[in-house]
Parts: structure tokens; sequence; C-alpha cells
């Protein structure tokens, strides 16, 4: 059974984890979106020390737009008050608001990672051909199957389809596929039909029904991301792990109020009381929660962190990662017999 | 293979398509939900005119909520621009917002149909011992795993899990799980391991994949209502057909425009103009634009009229009822036989 771990951002996406579910027969994902390119070159040489086996690297396709000045100053001033809750002093200045995508691509090229996936947009041409002639396996995110077509159009060897039930952020790049909020079950077929590529199912699996609904629907692979994140090799903070382990099947929203673009946490108050408000478009709002949210890990406060999570929270599991992938397979495995003997 | 075909109220819903679904071996709804009492009596006879087969007759259990006259007015003043745009005249002061719920319950236990399912709510114990005492499966409707748990204290016989996808309106009756907006991969295990009964999928399938899949998540049967939407026997307005046909996986989305109650339509003109508005809550917008809602239909204004369809839109056919039922039985079955060879 073809398992992708996705990549969760922010410290869940560890080289342990990567190297763990390499170790036991999966695809485990760095999440180097948001790393700095020296750093995100240490994190694949630790998974290297860890494992012999294929690996993924996830990168953000940046997205162009200009933040207006106004709406940036606005944003910051919104979130004084919750830098004032965690004793942070005033909301800083943020000269840079992503890492350098072009010196990201160069470490994972000059590593020659075999698989590197990107969400938020497609690569430009020369950056496709760069990563092409090292013989990378290229897997793009699609959240329609009009992103997954302009995908498979622009060279990526397989597309993901993420569904609406997916938690962190929406890989869309269209306006329409980001509102559609497409659940994953509705995608799936769409998306198979719109391309001819392999695809791999994301958004709400957590299980084996889950994976062997996938399949059935089309899908070549399933990835998971929120069904791993309470593995002891996840670098989940403990009030996010606390919160997991809390949550129920109502507890996520869709917000942009962590980052500017669209991503499904479990709420708290941050949530609540910021989703009223048009924050300045990704990066920028990302930049300037940044440091919020570096603090509120450091100080275990759930009512200001990022608690990313998909619609299957509730079916989580603690377990060691190697395990939860071996049980994962064992699960798929009776969940298509089972179906089998309704064929007979 | 158990199909059902889902209630569609306002018209899709014919007797002529319950039957000839009921005569393809799947079991068809009537909505009666909207009709006045004799109406749905003349409806369910019009069934049993056309087969001795069991059928379903699907009942909106009543929302208790006291309409405050200045948001009656506010949202009658929004309206207004309408009704002059289909030459209606004045919104209309509407004095009864839906149908006598005990006296639409009276007509179904008198006729004593065979299946009775419920959106919106669970009817209260004397209604559920009226419908038991004739001897009735009673289905009722949940969009997260604690409304299914509650209908199966109730009495509920079976368990429609809802997911988000679905066209039409949201069956939620808890504010948690409306917001929730579950999609149907992630809801169907988490209701299958919230209760004993059989569980009935619906929201956005549309062929023998997502039935399928249905069956791998947990689902004892799949309920569809767009992929019938289209059928010649379907009472669908032509306006609303064409809407269908050109419709893309992006072009739904969720509002409380049309009723006060989320429902999933084909954005146009009004969903987009009006969806920015607080309406008053159901009943009471769905009986102020039910006037306008019929005259867009008589003359073809897709601007103004509820487009209901769910996300899986796009997979839609035109066939007669009867066939779709088969090649969804076939579809099912080569399904299950791809699966099949996985498992070898």
């Amino acid at each position: 059974m073809p398992l992708v771990v996705a990549p969760m951002g922010g410290g869940p996406s560890t080289p342990g984890l990567v190297g763990a579910v390499a170790q036991a027969g999966a695809l485990g994902s760095l999440a180097n979106g948001y790393l700095a390119p020296g750093d995100g070159r240490d994190a694949i040489r630790a998974v290297r020390a860890l494992t012999g086996e294929p690996f993924a690297v996830n990168l953000f396709v940046p997205t162009t737009v200009a933040p207006e000045p106004a709406h940036i100053e606005r944003t910051a001033g919104l979130l004084g008050r919750y830098y004032r809750e965690l004793g942070m002093g005033e909301v800083p200045v943020i000269e840079r608001h992503s890492e350098d995508f072009d010196e990201q691509l160069a470490v994972v090229v000059e590593e020659r990672v075999p698989v590197v996936s990107f969400t938020f947009g497609i690569p430009r041409p020369d950056q496709m051909g760069l990563l092409r002639d090292t013989g990378a396996f290229i897997i793009g995110t699609a959240t329609s199957a009009e992103e997954a077509a302009a995908l498979e159009a622009a060279g990526a060897d397989a597309v993901c389809a993420q569904g609406a039930e997916a938690g962190g952020h929406r890989g869309s790049f269209t306006p329409e596929a980001d509102a559609a909020r497409i659940g994953l079950a509705t995608l799936l077929p769409q998306v198979r039909d719109a391309v001819r590529v392999p695809v791999i199912a994301a958004g709400g699996i957590m299980d084996g029904r889950g994976i062997c609904a996938a399949l059935a629907l089309g899908a070549d692979a399933a990835q998971l991301g929120t069904a791993f994140l309470r593995c002891p090799e996840a670098g989940t903070n403990n009030a996010h792990r606390h919160a997991l382990r809390a949550a129920s099947d109502v507890s996520t929203t869709l917000t942009r109020a962590f980052s500017g673009k669209s991503a499904r946490a479990i709420r708290n108050r941050y949530v609540e009381e910021m989703s009223a408000y048009d924050v300045a478009p990704y990066p920028v709002t990302n930049a300037l929660t940044g440091p919020l949210r570096k603090q509120a890990a450091r100080v275990g406060s759930a009512d200001h962190l990022s608690l990313w999570a998909g619609q299957g929270v509730a079916l989580g599991r603690e377990l060691p990662a190697g395990d939860l992938v071996r049980t994962l397979e064992r699960e798929t495995v009776e969940s298509l017999e089972r179906l089998c003997r309704l064929c007979r």
C-alpha cells in the first residue's frame, strides 16, 4: 500500500519522523517551505543519516503578492494584543516575509532529493527543469480538477489531490478552488478523470478505511498528516498534542487568520477572535504571526497556537510512527478484504 | 447494492422519479417537507399507482425559532430588488412560514409509508411512537457523530450521514455540526464508530466509485441526489438543468441566502449578492424567497433560482432514472472487483 506522510511545517515533520516512516516502508516528507536553505539542507542530511530509503521534501511555490503597507499595518495592529498577552512587546516590522525559493530549490537539487513535492502553485519551467535534471520525482498539490490538469501540463509526475478536510494549509493556487472547498470523496474522482499521472489522496484520511476508500475513488496512494501528529517522533509541541487528543469531529475550521491563506486548525481563542478580520495576504500575515506562534509553543498557550488538524483528528492515535505505518497497512488490507467479501 | 435516491424538495423528487427508481430496485424518496398535507398524500398515492415496491417519504423536523419582526422586515427589504426584477411587486407579508409538521406526519402514518426519513432534527418521542406503531423504518439525518448518536438514541432505525459535499440543505440540527462542514470521507467512519444502526452515506456521491468508497468507509448504503437531478423523470426545471450541465467542480457553495439554513447551490447572482447579509432564520427566509424562486423557475431566470447541487455535480449524467440505477449498480460492482484485484 503506497503511503505518504504529509509535510507538516512549523515543527511536526522532523527528520526523525521522516526516517522512521521510511524505514517502515512509507514515504515521509520534510516540510522545508519555512526553513532557511541551510536549515533545509541540515534536515535532508539528518534524514539520510537515519535511512537509505527514499523520502520527499516539500517546498512552497512563492505567491507574488505586493503587500500593501496599510494592510500590513492594520494586521500588525490587530496582532498587538496577542503579542502583549504573551509578554512579547511590540509586533516587529518584518523585512522579509518568506525564505528565498530559488535558494531552497538549489539545496534540493544539490542534495539530489529523490521526491520533491510542491504546494501553493507551479514552479516555473526553468525551476522544474533543474529538478527534472536530478531525476527527482515531482509531486504537485491540487484542490480542483483544473489545478490538477495544470500541474500535469507543467510536468508533475504525480498530483496530490487535497480535499477540504485536510489539516494545515490548503494547497490551492486558484481562488476558485480555494473557495470551493471540495471534499476529498468528490475531488478524487474528478482529479482522477482530469489527469493521467498517479493521484495521491490527501485530506482527513486517518485509518485503513480511508485509505481503502481513496483507492476506490481512483487514487494510487494516500497521504496522511494529522494521523502522524501524535507520534513520538513528530515535533508537535505539547499544547498542540493536548488539543489533538481533546478534539472531536466538529473541532476544526478553515481560517486565514494565521497566515493569510486558508488553513484548517482546531478552533481556539485566536481563531474565534481573528477570523472576523481581513488580514494581509500570505506570506505577510504568516511572517507577522510567526514569533507569536513560536512564543505560544514555548509557554504552552493553546489560545495563540496554530493547532493544525484535519477533520479526522478525533480518529488519531498515539503510536510510534513505524507501528502506525504497519497498522495502517494491516487495516487497509482488512478493509479491502471486507469489500471483497461483498463482491462474492 | 443498497441505493437511496435522496429527497429533493421544490420540484425534483416527483412521484415519477420515486416510482422509476423503485421499479429498478432502489429506494426513492418523496420530499414532502414543503408540501401541504393533502399534496403530500396525493404524492404518496401517485407513487403507489406506479409501483408496489417500498419507498421513503422525507419530512422536515420543525425548528422552534421565534422570528424577530425587525429581522424579517430587513430580509424582506433585501429581497424587494429581486421581486421587482421579476416583475412581482412587493415582497408579501407571510403569516405562516411552514406547513404543520404534525399534520404532515399524520398523513405519513395514515398512509402507512414504509420508510420515513427526517431532516433538521429529531421528532419528539410521541411523534416517533406514532410512526413506530405503523411499522415504518425510520431514518434520521446527521452531519456529525454527535447528531448520529442522538438520532440512534431517539430510536432511528438508520442514520443518513450527510457530508458537506451534499447539494441542497444540510440536515444539521446542532450549530457545531453545521459550522464544522465535515466532508463525507471523514464523517462516515466517525458516524460508523458512533452508532450501531445501519449508516447511509450521502454527499457528493455520483458514481460507482463513490458508492464503493462509502462502503469502504463503513456505510451500509449510499444516498444520491444530484446524480438524479437530470433524469427525465425528475421535476428539475429547465434553468436548473442548464446550470447543472454547465457546472464544474468549483461551481457550488454553501449559502444561507435562500432559506436561512445552510444549503449547497451553484453560485449565481442572487447567491453572490445575498451571501453577504444575515438573513432571517429558517423557515422565515425560505418562505420569503418561495414566491421568488417559483417565479424564477417559471420565467427561466437562473439568476434568482436556488440551483441546488452537490460538489460532484460535474460528474452528473442524463439518463432515465432506471438506467441510472442499473448503471450505478454495474459501476459499483466494477469498483469492488478492481479493489479485489489489489487484494490478491
